[in-house]
């Protein structure tokens, strides 16, 4: 075993040097346009100060939640908690690094054409995939190695999960106060351009894009990754079927490192890719070959490893997770996909106002819901049927197959990461004042990026619906539930206050978007009413004090939703038992997935129909149907940057808090019932 | 036994009586101005084709579903089926009937002063009120004397629902079609004002009030009545507990008996309040002594029946049922007040345009979610509680609270239908030109129609709720399942199925009406544009082409979710087994109370901000705060009037056809698991 420890560890380390060296390489790319160079200066500073804020509040909470952990768990869980939000944090920080320095230069890069344009942005975006996927299987191997438990393993994901609720949420309501405002202020009222550099929101914006794209991202898809592993590991050390044989609790680790050799595989052919290709198709197809890649050496390794008679078992939930993963991301933009009905007859819609756009965009978001979810359950009835045919307990099959569709993660957070940088980059060529030709280079690397995002997001969905199950299997194990009975009223009252939860959680952060952002208008209006020569372009802007404001709101609006989110497992388990806090967890996970896929979808679907009519439909831009449409995509913001994708992780978090505080909570459960 | 049975009857009988007699009282009061009778007439004639094709189509789907009955569970049911569901139709056509005649008359009387005005519209909703509960009572009574097995009245129940649902969704498709077609080209392109008698849907507009809030309320709550006292009938039949004892059988037929003498003397107390009153006030202490009442008499009689040791173990769910039905009332309008936070705050959004209210009602309307599920998981616990504290199981216990939060349904029903009768009455007096003076006294029948309805809304879905976990335990209990574990992949996925089911009837809805709202508005164009002088007031609009847009398409679009609703539990029992259709029906319990309270609180949050906004508030009427607050209400409409409400008809509908259908369902079922 100690053979596949090792090659474990040696990928991640491979990975976290790669990572490594590609920055190197980015940071080697020019950018001679000094516009540029200011503009990305002052996004790296804005940047930088929303990330010490955050990490400070991070520290206070890790803080409480260590010293709790210390006196209920453990010291090793403690340690592990905060090596875990440590981890997260340093492949957050580097994405942000990265991301907020490449920008410009894959502009200036746009320049020379655009295959160099497509490998300075991917391989940026390729920074934060190998360091998310490296930081997280070797902070795990290691933490493996030493303790041989995956307990404490489960303290890392849970120190991991804190940090991705607080840089998820945290960037979503910052990213989502700076944009709001700078639009009605700056579009709606004084009828500046997006990223007019007079207003003084637009550095704020910007950043908001990384620390919430690129940022909240990494953070969310660290979190999914370790949680689909460490359930995994809980499952292979806890269910009776495997003997305490550690090979089953080793799997998953093995299994990402075969993830990471295969994204490494695909990289190199996207960067291949020739300036004829379209770029779009590059990326997608570089996920196809990591895929198929990833699919050969696992049947190869898994053969090698000597699961005798399971070995069918573990491998086609391992290879049914990674089909639907990519079944999922293929399907799931038919709802936002702006040559489909939706979209168009959303669009449609807004010739009578925004009032019909709103209500179409929103009733095909719920009806968005449909084919996810049913995907999400045929994967689990695969998996879970394929494991039991060979004898392993279904629960595994669910969790490994989780960990299929996650291991090649390398890979997709590259492509996915890709997009707000070349977002950014066609920001910074607009305000370096490039060519039209240099824009529309960096127009056709956007709408790559575009491409790429919708099968990454179905990804991110389906993979966190999987790895919420395996952990809420995970739970059960832990406690040593045999059941959760459904007739009982403990289990249904949890359900109700569990799948109350995201709605609650949602309400929040939307709450303080809405109040943040009116301060925001009101210092705007300020600084074009006090600052002469505003308008005129005489004078510039304050702009890190909007910068400021976006970050101090954020943090401060974020404290509760947060504490709610680890503190009501507990609550629950304590006062209703831990058979209710079963039903608390599949309450939010069901309300969780929904209200993820409602919101993301119809905000990408208001996004979309804004964009249709932009092309030329309905009138075009500055038609009343236009202003209808931007209606619908301003609500649409927060439902899919500030909301929606903190979900997945809102789910992630209590499942974790729930197992993490499993002995605490049998400890000390009241038996009301 | 058989004596306890006659007074149920009789007491079923004498509420039909009485109802019969108020509406020969109502009939004979005046309506001399020809202006009104003339609309009135307009309306009734609207309603009439309306409730004729509604019917038309429920007759073929209930021959369709009396087939399958006879064949799969036998004729009794099927006969019970055809009864229930003709019992419901007469319930909402008798109230739509007295509705489209009696707010003529309430105009008329209104020309006396506030007192009698207040009699003719309160005795006019009790002619429902009491329609309602009679039909539901004497056909339950009847059928239980006959063949004295609850199976036979769950069919009795499921025709009931399956008319409901059908009235509740057409309804409901009905009501917003006509209205935000009539509005978008009346009140946004020609600038016409509401009721404006040029405006071809403006008749549609006001037959859908009735058939929307009269006829559909009236079947859903018919319904949820029924509902509730079959879920006792069953588990009083199927506990081991109770030995074959028929008296719990009997009991919650005994329990609405009751409720019919304290909603007669509540009435009493009504219609004698004074004219210096506030006739709100009047209203609601009319409610609250028919609580006091009803709770005084059940603590009597329950303690003649004999049950023993069991007296306090079904007296008390009964009484924390009612309490806390008035107590959810009285609380559940804290996010639709106009005088509290939520509206004001959402009203000063406006300001910044429709997209701020937009998000800030929906996020509000995602926390008005919280205080309710807590009151209904209280009042869940605290019945179980009671009733196992003396020996009564605790799935009778919620059962029985559910019935004691609905024995008052006949005051409940009468206040609720008072308030579109007492709205419709200032539109007659408004399209009568009637005097300033009058049209202020319907003003303040209408002001206290909505702070009756806050109290009944809250009712609804607090008993609605209690209602379907009921039919749950019952559903269990028929099906002989002892558990549903939720660890079990089936029960998982039944879960997350069963929890897409209100998102998707939702948007099949919603999306009727964005559809139905597009063809109606070419049709007010296309009238405009060719009947020459309808603008200058000198032709009459072709009202009844409106009224059968609206009709046909309702119909039309019905019958899609009406047929998922009855048909997707049979096939999840069948294909996933019985325990997973456990799992789909708590799903769908959940996030039908979710969505029902989000749609129904966004829905009157934006109402009301409006309505501050036109009380003057940020510029008033005419405001670009208030355009912005009308797109909020426009949003809010088919949330709170179509959507939202269907919700609790559709849950009833999944839990009872999963009962109806359990002996099929156990005898076909595959067994993948």
């Amino acid at each position: 075993m100690v053979v596949w420890e090792i090659v474990a560890l040696v990928a991640g380390l491979a990975s976290i040097g790669v990572a490594g060296y590609l920055y190197r390489w980015v940071m080697r790319q020019e950018n001679k346009n000094e516009g540029i160079a200011k503009y990305s200066e002052l996004v790296q500073v804005g940047a930088a100060t929303y990330l010490k804020r955050l990490f400070s509040v991070l520290a206070i909470l890790a803080l409480v939640i260590t010293v709790v952990l210390l006196v209920a768990v453990g010291w090793r869980s403690a340690i592990a908690y905060i090596i875990g939000a440590a981890c997260s944090a340093a492949a957050a920080y580097t994405g942000m690094i990265v991301s907020t320095r490449a920008n410009g230069r894959v502009a200036w890069a746009a320049r020379t054409g655009l295959s160099k344009a497509l490998s300075v942005g991917f391989f940026s975006g390729a920074v934060m995939g190998l360091a998310v996927v490296g930081f997280a299987l070797v902070g795990m191997t290691l933490l493996y190695m030493i303790f041989k438990d995956p307990e404490v393993v489960l303290g890392f994901s849970f120190g991991a999960s804190s940090l991705a609720l607080l840089a998820k949420a945290g960037g979503g309501i910052y990213t989502k106060t700076a944009d709001i405002g700078a639009d009605l202020v700056g579009k709606v009222e004084l009828h500046l351009v997006e990223d007019d550099p007079r207003n003084p929101a637009v550095v704020a914006d910007n950043v908001g894009d990384n620390v919430g794209d690129v940022a909240g991202m990494g953070a969310d898809i660290f979190d999914s990754y370790v949680a689909s592993v460490v359930s995994v590991m809980l499952l292979g050390a806890a269910l009776p079927a495997f003997a305490g044989n550690p090979l089953y609790v080793l799997f998953p680790l093995i299994l990402c490192a075969v993830g990471i050799v295969a994204s490494l595989i695909g990289m190199v052919f996207v960067g291949r890719s020739k300036e004829s290709e379209d770029p779009g198709r590059a990326l997608n197809m570089g996920t196809i070959v990591t895929a198929l890649i990833f699919a050969v050496l696992a049947v190869v390794i898994v053969n090698l490893l000597g699961f005798g008679e399971h070995t069918w078992g573990v491998l086609w939930p391992v290879l049914a997770g990674l089909a639907a993963g990519i079944v999922i991301g293929f399907t799931s933009d038919f709802f936002t996909d702006i040559d489909q009905k939706a979209v168009q007859s959303t669009a449609a819609s807004a010739e009578t106002g925004p009032a019909l756009v709103i209500l179409e965009g929103f009733s095909y978001g719920l009806l968005s819901i449909v084919p996810s979810v049913l995907g999400i359950c045929i994967a689990m009835v695969a998996s879970w049927l394929l494991a039991t045919q060979f004898g392993v307990p279904g629960t595994y099959g669910v969790a490994i197959a989780a960990v299929g569709m996650l291991s090649i993660t390398g890979m997709i957070m590259s492509s996915d990461a890709y997009g707000p940088i070349v977002d950014n980059a066609k920001g910074c060529a607009e305000y370096g004042k490039e060519s039209e030709e240099v824009i529309a280079v960096c127009d056709r690397l956007d709408a790559a990026g575009n491409t790429a995002k919708a099968i990454t997001k179905g990804f991110a969905i389906g993979a966190a619906a999987l790895t919420v199950l395996a952990l809420f299997h995970a739970y059960s194990e832990t406690v040593g539930l045999t059941m959760m009975n459904l007739s009982s009223p403990a289990v249904v009252v949890g359900l109700f206050i569990g799948g109350m939860m995201p709605p609650l959680f949602s309400a929040l952060l939307m709450l303080s978007v809405t109040k943040n952002a009116n301060v925001m208008v009101e210092e705007i209006r300020r600084q074009f009413r006090e600052i002469p020569g505003l308008l005129e372009g005489k004078a510039e802007p304050d702009s890190a004090r909007c910068v400021d404001i976006a970050a101090a709101g954020a943090l401060k609006e974020l404290v509760l939703p947060a504490v709610l989110a680890m503190v009501s497992p507990v609550l629950v388990g304590i006062i209703l038992g831990p058979e209710a806090l079963g039903g608390f967890l599949a309450g939010s996970i069901v309300t969780g997935i929904l209200f993820a896929l409602l919101m993301a979808n119809a905000g990408g679907l208001w996004d979309n129909g804004k964009k249709y009519i932009e092309d030329g439909a309905h009138g075009g831009k500055g038609s009343p149907a236009h202003d209808a449409a931007v209606i619908g995509d301003t609500v649409g913001d927060p439902f899919k940057d500030t909301a929606g994708p903190s979900l997945n992780t809102l789910i992630t978090v209590m499942s974790l808090s729930a197992t993490v505080f499993a002995p605490l909570i049998v400890k000390y459960a009241l038996t009301l019932f």
